[in-house]
């Protein structure tokens, strides 16, 4: 069997404001056009299918089309869950009638115990769940992290195992010791919220939701897909795309796709970005988050990068972020005299020294504070 | 052939802060029974099917039940069509895959020129919608109103009738001539904002939707079904029930539904309400709405009467409606001295007339007033 595999797919998301409504059908287009070329055996969407609970009419319409288009255009056999965006509720709609042309779209946990039994192979589709649902299908009170919500839920899926099928999961949770960006939203904090990734060991192939990033987890038999797009900056320099997945003999081939447009961090000075020799080797159509280096005040500076990046998403200052990695709370740093402080502070955060006459400014205005105190 | 004609589900929709999904499912429970007692043909669902453009997690897992039910479980053919309360797009979501199982959910104009066929009839199902789409669709600038916009809808439709068939209409719009309530949305105000019923001659049955009572139009060939249950006080004289419809011989037979629980809009005095043997002949778990024909001030007058029936969801004042009744701004009540015309207004509010005491009080008031004029 050959899979497609992916996920995230985040229907009406914007970034910074803008609409990825373009984007998201091109890299559409192409997913389509992978598996109808590799004459794959169905396309497995991992979760996250929009980015709300309560997507807009817009993305509904963009939801239904893509998927009819697939299923009941292309023939393709579609395998997909509900993430934590998802509304199950408003997901399931349509759902019980899916399934007439193969297409499976699982919202409840119940329906993890529902394998699809394809010739060879059999597809175990968990949609995201919250501990209190294992809770309560099991009866068991003392299950209140997804650590210990996912073993049950795992034994019981392996009961239903098919001794001479393959065995594929498709699910959407956080696997212990995969890589996060700041672009996903966190399903718990700390590690009773994660999958040990060894509990996964015993089927073919696992088809992971969540994390935007391919490269996230490097299990032998598990990956996240990502997302087919860039949703933020922090995703700038992530290789988007899908799995091909061949169960016999297992194979995983990464499909890169093509974004519309791109989405670059750039950490320079203003002067350079605002030249035409170091600018025109981009598509100014693309996305672009600037982390400036210049020091000094630069007037309108959003509206000047914009005249020539109109789609510019953010700029900040590069000593911002040395500012937060210098520490100022030791003990030595407390106990030393404010103007010592104040001159370290300025030095560590703008890489220059008070001058004379800033140093006069910043004496008295030190006395006149504590005159005060 | 032999269909159910229903509408104006309003799943979602609340009594003045009441949930009636209670009442709701009571209602569809009969309507099913009916469907399958009367061994119908289909079940016609003339729009509204939800209460809002955006239902909520609740109202789309009901609807999704009762489809579901209907369809799948007691396999019904399904003819419906979106209304003026819901979202064609966000109702659209599964409508391709639905009619493997013949049910069939119209959400835009076009699909009414695409008659569902059956071995003796033609359905056409023509959803809610703007006299803008009529004139995007037929590329005709001059179509402004509904009453513009139907006639070359309703003569594309005619182009289509097979000459051997039954016709029928499912549609969700105001007839000339219909009775409304103050429980429905005004599709547009203005007679243009009507279908004249005599356009609706050449079929066999229209099945409507938009109207709450099943007697708001009394046309040979059509019909408003009238919402299955009581949505405000307004509807509280109404008989909520279904259409049972046979094409040959064209016969029309109404079949009540039970409510839950009742509506009553009752016009009385406090002291009668609050007698046992008054209000006994109730089931007191109903819905009242009370009119008090009293006219002195009774202290924590909700909290008392809530105590006897607890869903009481309103109480006023019936001087308030015959006050509106009166007319005060003849050209002879204008010239009228002011003591006369507080008179004349205390008397026709309240039914008495002011006591010495209070005409001394009146009279003092209007010459202050008078003085400081």
């Amino acid at each position: 069997m050959r899979f497609l595999h992916t996920a995230d797919w985040h229907l009406g998301r914007k970034l910074h404001g803008f609409s990825l409504q373009a984007e998201q059908e091109f890299a559409f287009q192409q997913i389509e056009q992978i598996a109808l070329q590799q004459q794959v055996d169905g396309v497995i969407i991992a979760g996250d299918l929009y980015d709300r609970t309560l997507p807009s009419e817009q993305a509904v319409a963009l939801f239904n089309q893509q998927l009819k288009q697939l299923n009941l255009v292309d023939h393709l056999p579609i395998y997909a869950i509900a993430g934590n965006h998802d509304s199950a509720t408003r997901l399931a709609t349509g759902s019980s009638w899916y399934q007439n042309t193969n297409l499976y779209l699982a919202t409840q946990l119940a329906q993890a115990f529902e394998p699809i039994e394809l010739a060879d192979t059999q597809i175990f589709l968990l949609p995201y769940f919250e501990p209190f649902a294992v809770r309560q299908y099991f009866a068991d009170a003392q299950i209140k992290t997804l650590q210990q919500a996912i073993v049950p839920v795992l034994q019981k899926i392996k009961q239903l195992f098919h001794p001479q099928k393959k065995h594929v999961l498709v699910a959407h949770f956080f696997v212990a010791g995969s890589l996060q960006t700041n672009s996903e939203t966190p399903l718990k904090i700390g590690g009773l919220a994660a999958v040990p990734g060894n509990l996964l060991a015993d089927f073919d192939y696992v088809a992971l939701g969540h994390l935007h990033g391919k490269d996230a987890l490097k299990l032998p038999n598990a990956r996240y897909s990502g997302s087919p797009i860039k949703f933020s900056l922090s995703e700038a320099q992530q290789t988007k795309g899908v799995w091909l997945v061949d169960t016999e003999p297992f194979q995983l081939t990464f499909m890169p796709l093509k974004p519309l447009h791109d989405v670059h961090q750039l950490t320079l000075d203003f002067q350079t970005l605002m030249t035409p020799a170091y600018y025109h080797q981009f598509n100014l159509d693309d996305y672009f988050g600037f982390i400036l280096t210049d020091q000094q005040i630069i007037p309108n500076v959003l509206s000047r990068l914009r005249k020539i990046y109109p789609n510019t998403l953010s700029v900040q200052r590069a000593t911002a972020i040395q500012l937060s990695q210098t520490t100022f709370n030791k003990r030595s740093d407390l106990q030393q005299d404010p103007l010592q402080l104040l001159t370290k502070f300025y030095q560590q955060t703008t890489q220059r020294t008070l001058t004379t006459e800033q140093l006069k400014w910043a004496t008295a205005a030190l006395k006149a504070a504590q005159k005060e105190g």
